[in-house]
């Protein structure tokens, strides 16, 4: 989901999940796991949320490819490890946070994998947006190790990551959801059950592949009514009370003015990037493929964005598909 | 927009617009324009509409080729003209309820139309969802004849024109806006100016188009869960708290089941009907087209309910598209 | 069909029509119909047309809103016309080569138009691509007058404008084909009678979309074979002796140094251009909203053009979908 | 590429090869390799091939999961092994012939596997239709026990495999392309190198994929064309002789009665079916995701066909997306 680097007050919307559903919402300082916590990945979501694990009273050992990310989290009380494994061998649970299937495959089954090390018993907690069939897969191996692993995506972006409000996807046994629970909870603020492993990628998936959707759309009616004379703030209110709106038309309006504090106000910087997008969109892709689901519209908007990628949109906001349909100034 | 018949309780947050611009909303009885109203056009909605304006204390003379339409409307008190014309004579505002574009071209300019009897200063009102270069049409010939044309499609479906609770999107002469207004109330609940002749039809045709790309988007989103393993009254909350909601996903959910009081839990009877969303389609495309604006998504959606209607859904509700992606009975 | 400007040796290619179907092969130097011609609309196209007529003999009047095309065809012994009322008055048959509908609307049915001067008995042969509709609209005009309206647009582009060896897809009673295939043959090489008025645009409107379709498909597959690791000579000719060829891949490859004297050998430059290409998508998807007939890809390939005209490619030609598909160099 | 199985007068059509580009034709009998062949997977394109390799003089081990297929070969001469690896135990050279990705990893990688058992210097040739990356990663297993894996997808379908006369696209090592070249003429009749190990599978799915592009552009054009009134043979013969032509359109054309023994004209039986179209559409998708390449017409492509595939269409030929789009019997 979005990561709303600089929407803040959007932030809530983005991510209140009402409390049914197994859902857990945390008000209350917490004071240790007592557990020794792992976490590898200290990227722009990943050294926040050690480092919230750190506050929070947790002993944590991270590793990350680059040393820099390390030293950070190592000033702040965190020890370290050389890789993988050797987080491994000193944790009980350990969260991972990585760019893509092949880094969550390495880090675990790879030569230093926390797979060489980890204890039997161990909770593996896979926070990286992945193809869900890689989460199965990980979790086949876990198991013949007498591991657990589950996959538990976030919602909520870098603002959300650095308030530790995050909100946590979770797919794997449930019997084994309320120990992910007691340690993501120092990390997020609703922890949702999604079902066996795996789970917790599909939901993120469908999500994102309908939020891509109904932001192009709402770029091309607004476009469209644009070019037909209308005023977009005019426009935008219409389908607000509408039977048009969605979150894309109402709280990350893709026109640049009609809402404040939005990327599409801010010349498209910050928000989620539409490289981002495009990776959510090929996972959605890749589901639907193997699953023989058929998501027309989710397949244009991937390859929409796929084009915006080499047309020099890569790491402008995904809502720049409104400036991607407009007649540009070198046009004819 | 949706014409909810059995979605009573949803209507209101489909048709309520905000009393901003230029917005009005009527909560008192009215009594009588004290003006002559023509109305022609007396199907599901106009039919209703008619019988509101007498029930407010018009004089009221009716049109239809269906006789048995008008007889209703005459056992309630409303005069009857054999054609547009003489309708036209005995009125001093005229409003159209008809289904399309050459319906509408046939009322105003046809041999027995409007145009041929109204007198100047006639207020000419159209609500049909028709093409906005037609209703600019339709105005140029009433400019020169000394009346005045103003397009008026409306959102709340047969529902809200019962109620009299429709909301109006009107275009047309800014001055002449007061003088619709207070007519419209009579029907209607919300009356929102859009701008120059076209505008009502511009504003309805980019949010029906938008309101078809989140359903098509929120049906495979859903189907694509559901076939990934999640249960869908989970995924629909997850999404319904999340960035990929919408009003198709929250008020309208395609999945039977997941609401209660939607066409979807009801075999998709009832709501809007699939061949009057590519219907409407077909407008947002032809505007589109016209305008040299960009809808990959909007085209999409349009052909993908285009084939719906060729393979049996003309007369379901148009989120059925969810049954229409989903694997059916006879396949292998 | 493309306007081949520098691809002479294919030209014949594009435009061979085998000689049943009721086409005509005019091999022999004509010697004047002894009828007088009217030529309105002297372009690209309508220039050289007229230049032929007059050069096998043919009295001709022209008319055009640019003063200067017009003395070009005066120096060389055309009359002249100041609108089409006057071309009209001066003629026995009428052709005209016009840029969409509204010109056309305008030539015959506007204030100075050809419908108000020409003689019963006339025949006017409309060789603009224009919407079908429009093309049936003029024909009951013309019928009501006594005149006959036939539709005949060209394939070939300019270089066979000027060799006389246009192609034309006519349309119209059946018994006027004859008398329009003598005029005809003076600046075309084949004749086809498609049916009755508006089949001539009907079927070039078929053709050019599936050329499109066809090109964007050739586009994607050479550019994912590239990305793949292939050579493109070597994807080309294994594509062009299997199921994948198409004209589009044999004799138009949009994939630079796959063939020598295409446009993608030459900057796209000359060809077929991309803004034409996207007005002859939109009349097919007009005439398929019309007709209710299902073209995701037509309507899909229609969208991407239309973004390729707003991001600087409508004056390269249409084959320069491959370069839109590729990585740019501003793009991240 | 197409599955012929009642087309045979096309089928040299859609397997020339013109025999540059390193490809060869054998036209002469061949009297065995004097090596040792395994033959795995015996299924409507693996039996015909085995048997052709036993027939041409080789000594032929055969494994397959239904022991009647196993049996048919054993009467005809071959020797069988209880699975991959004792196959591999008996061969030189082994060719497998698979559904899918999963079978071909488990057929090489898995507990009984051709790797446990093949000596080193072993050539494997894979000639399933698979996803490049499979073949990539059997490739570098293969290397680590100084075997040679090579892919070689084949175009041509059951009679072609019948008859020998198969087209290899071939992916590997450029100096053991003459010794897979040796075996594949026996049951071939082109042999084309095209790069290294996985080039064999990206040309065969980049073939498809515009094959299947051209394929249902080419039914939409047609389909258009007809409900404006044009005889479907009449514009049958303007696109094939003009720039919309494809094999789709010439030799293969998706609407009944417009040429004689092609799946169109018998009810859509035979041929390709839709769902293996789908399969190879979505090996197409999968590779394109994976190399960043936007497909927007392919991806299209790919989800017409899965609908189809839900919607009663997953067994007849791919030309039946022509049926597809019209109207059926039980439309409104």
């Amino acid at each position: 989901m979005a990561a709303l680097t600089n929407v803040t007050r959007n932030a809530a919307v983005l991510i209140k999940v009402i409390g049914k559903h197994r859902s857990f919402s945390c008000s209350t300082v917490h004071h240790g796991s007592g557990k020794r916590v792992g976490f590898i990945g200290l990227g722009n979501m990943g050294g926040p949320m050690a480092l919230n694990l750190l506050n929070k009273g947790n002993s944590v050992t991270v590793f990350d490819v680059y040393p820099e990310a390390m030293s950070k989290l190592q000033d702040a009380g965190a020890s370290v490890g050389h890789n993988p494994a050797e987080v491994a061998e000193k944790s009980d649970t350990i969260i991972t946070m990585l760019p893509n299937s092949g880094h969550v495959q390495e880090a675990y089954a790879g030569e230093n994998g926390v797979f060489q090390t980890a204890k039997p018993g161990s909770l593996l907690i896979d926070s990286s947006t992945i193809d869900p069939s890689v989460s199965k897969e990980m979790a086949a191996l876990a198991e013949k190790k007498g591991m657990i692993f589950i996959d538990a995506p976030v919602s909520g972006g870098v603002m959300a990551a650095k308030a530790g409000t995050l909100t946590f996807m979770v797919g794997g046994p449930e019997e084994q959801f309320p120990n992910a629970r007691a340690i993501l909870e120092h990390v997020g603020k609703n922890i949702v059950y999604c079902g066996p492993v795996g789970s917790g990628q599909a939901a993120k998936i469908c999500n994102n592949m309908l939020l891509a959707i109904n932001m192009v759309g709402t770029a091309e009616a607004m476009n469209l009514g644009v070019r037909l004379g209308l005023d977009p703030k005019l426009l935008s209110s219409i389908i607000n009370t509408s039977s048009g709106r969605s979150w894309s038309s109402e709280i990350y309006n893709p026109v640049p003015g009609v809402l404040p504090n939005v990327p599409a106000s801010n010349n498209y910087e910050g928000g989620f990037g539409t490289a981002l997008m495009t990776k959510d969109l090929g996972l959605a892709q890749n589901s639907a493929t193997r699953s023989n689901s058929a998501i027309p519209l989710g397949s244009l908007a991937h390859q929409l964005y796929r084009l915006m990628t080499v047309r020099g949109y890569a790491k402008k906001d995904f809502s720049s598909v409104y400036q991607f349909l407009q007649k540009s100034e070198n046009s004819n």
